[in-house]
């Protein structure tokens, strides 16, 4: 956390009046956001926390409401050419073949193996589904995230050779810093699995697991020997994706969002949900616009596809993020 | 919260050695818990508090580890002659009668106008669903709140004859300040549902809505004239009882807690995943054998049984809370 922020959050804990800290907020956003450029999107966004947590200003926002829910895969770190989890579960199958000659000419396996997503695609919703359950069922909620440990600290991205974990926006982490700061509570609400995303999110975000809200499969409590387990099973539990997210947020947490930040239509009911409740709000689509950097997609892209959200964005009062022009970094060094 | 365990925050925030906190524990102990008799019970739970919280000692728990779990029917507030949350049920037959003039001959709803346990439990669970969806389903998740919230504020114990909102227990309000004091999140996890209790629990128990885990009924988005809602579904989504505890705790916390607190066999699994991880650990069952002040059941009541956990309370090491004699005073004056 940076000094500034710090102090800010220690003056506000003693009560210090709201103009001073109006007088001095521009200097503090300026530092809190360093790999922001200074342009409207985080205008914006300073302008809206400021908003919120001044005390006896009209859109004041007490600290237990204000909530914030950040999409993870395209959000916070690359979801191309493939999202992480998937090249996870290609990587298991790999793994795990050699106690499976049948794999070699069977499918999915065989277009796992090969890296042939095009026919992996072809093997459908059971295709799929078969690929979840030997990568992701059929052993303990611990066994899974050592499973998941092991690979996020070993795994490379196919294109950018390097760590999954170096792949994490820089621009996001800060803001995530800067809420936390202000008294926010940050949550993820993604469409990836929630024992996938735990093994990391403390680490790479400072978002504790138990505000980490995700697809899941169903488990098994047993008493194995003595020793309680949760078991895993093949079977879908529940699919935290486009009207899944207000479903997702308010199951974990019970209480409607003030902020939401997504990248593809996927986060279009999760911003819609967040934004349509009175007072002031702030919805945020970061889009990837910077092939140079990172990578560029949105309309006709086979993951991440957003349209309906930049053709309603402005209507709707969300805020567009250039990742090319509003980002000064992309990437995060590793902490 | 009581000024020496602030205190007691303070210093520990500052970094001030454990020696002195030791020094001085159990004067603060005994002022944290002032509804709790000097006896084996609370000193077990002190004990454990101090293990877990002191640095340096073996039995230290990182803060971030210090997960405790409640169950709330029972354990933090009454659950006789019937469950809070059915005798809500039953008061809402009654105010949706007048436009159900079938109601008076059809069950369940005769025997619920009637107050006819015995009949509406004759109904089975076919009657329960169909009580639950005329009084739990059907409406928005913040119609159902304020419906629940002007219930609360209105509805009167039938035998005690005062609001529900003072039949908490004291002596547990203090331990979860106690326990919040020391660096512990408080969790709520109990077979009541979820919706029903986030209305009440951060006023009664200090716990906001997104600690709170309870069973559910499905929901669906939907956008009605612009506006999104999440609407109520008269359909079981999760049942967070016995076995559905772990579960429900490891969905929503992903994080095993080091201490877990209840009241009946519906607790057991909770206690048993709780207990027997590697570490200090505390499983607490509260038993209600005060008539005079309370009530008096365990191994054959039809709400709350408690049999295994008191067979087996001792090989697992579990405490048993006699409210009788452990407890100085029982309810808690509203605050």
């Amino acid at each position: 956390m940076h000094p500034w922020i710090n102090a800010l959050s220690t003056l506000r804990a003693v009560g210090l009046a709201a103009s001073l800290l109006l007088a001095s907020s521009s200097a503090i956003a300026a530092e809190a956001l360093p790999s922001w450029q200074d342009g409207p999107a985080k205008q914006r966004i300073v302008g809206f926390v400021q908003a919120v947590s001044t005390v006896g200003g009209k859109e004041y926002v007490a600290p237990a409401e204000r909530i914030a829910v950040f999409d993870n895969d395209g959000t916070l770190w690359s979801e191309q050419p493939t999202y992480f989890q998937l090249a996870f579960a290609l990587d298991r199958v790999k793994e795990l073949a050699p106690a499976h000659p049948d794999w070699k000419t069977t499918q999915p396996f065989k277009a796992a193996l090969e890296g042939d997503m095009k026919a992996l695609a072809a093997t459908g919703e059971k295709g799929i589904a078969e690929l979840l359950a030997v990568t992701h069922a059929g052993m303990t909620t611990e066994e899974f995230a050592a499973i998941v440990r092991e690979w996020v600290r070993t795994a490379k991205h196919p294109t950018l050779k390097r760590p999954y974990t170096e792949l994490t926006y820089a621009p996001m982490r800060e803001l995530l810093d800067y809420l936390r700061a202000n008294g926010f509570q940050t949550w993820i609400v993604s469409g990836g699995g929630v024992e996938f995303m735990r093994v990391i999110t403390e680490e790479l975000y400072g978002v504790p697991p138990q505000q980490v809200v995700g697809s899941s499969i169903k488990t098994r409590y047993e008493v194995r020997n003595g020793q309680p387990a949760i078991v895993r099973l093949p079977e879908i539990d529940f699919i935290d994706d486009k009207a899944g997210k207000p479903i997702g947020i308010h199951k974990a947490i019970g209480r409607r969002p003030v902020a939401a930040f997504g990248n593809s239509d996927g986060d279009f009911e999760m911003l819609e949900w967040t934004t349509a409740s009175p007072g002031a709000r702030l919805g945020v689509i970061v889009h990837h616009d910077d092939a140079a950097r990172e990578f560029a997609y949105d309309r006709s892209s086979h993951i991440g596809k957003l349209a309906r959200g930049l053709d309603e964005a402005p209507q709707r009062g969300w805020t567009v993020v250039s990742m090319r022009n509003d980002w000064k970094t992309v990437f995060a060094p590793q902490r």
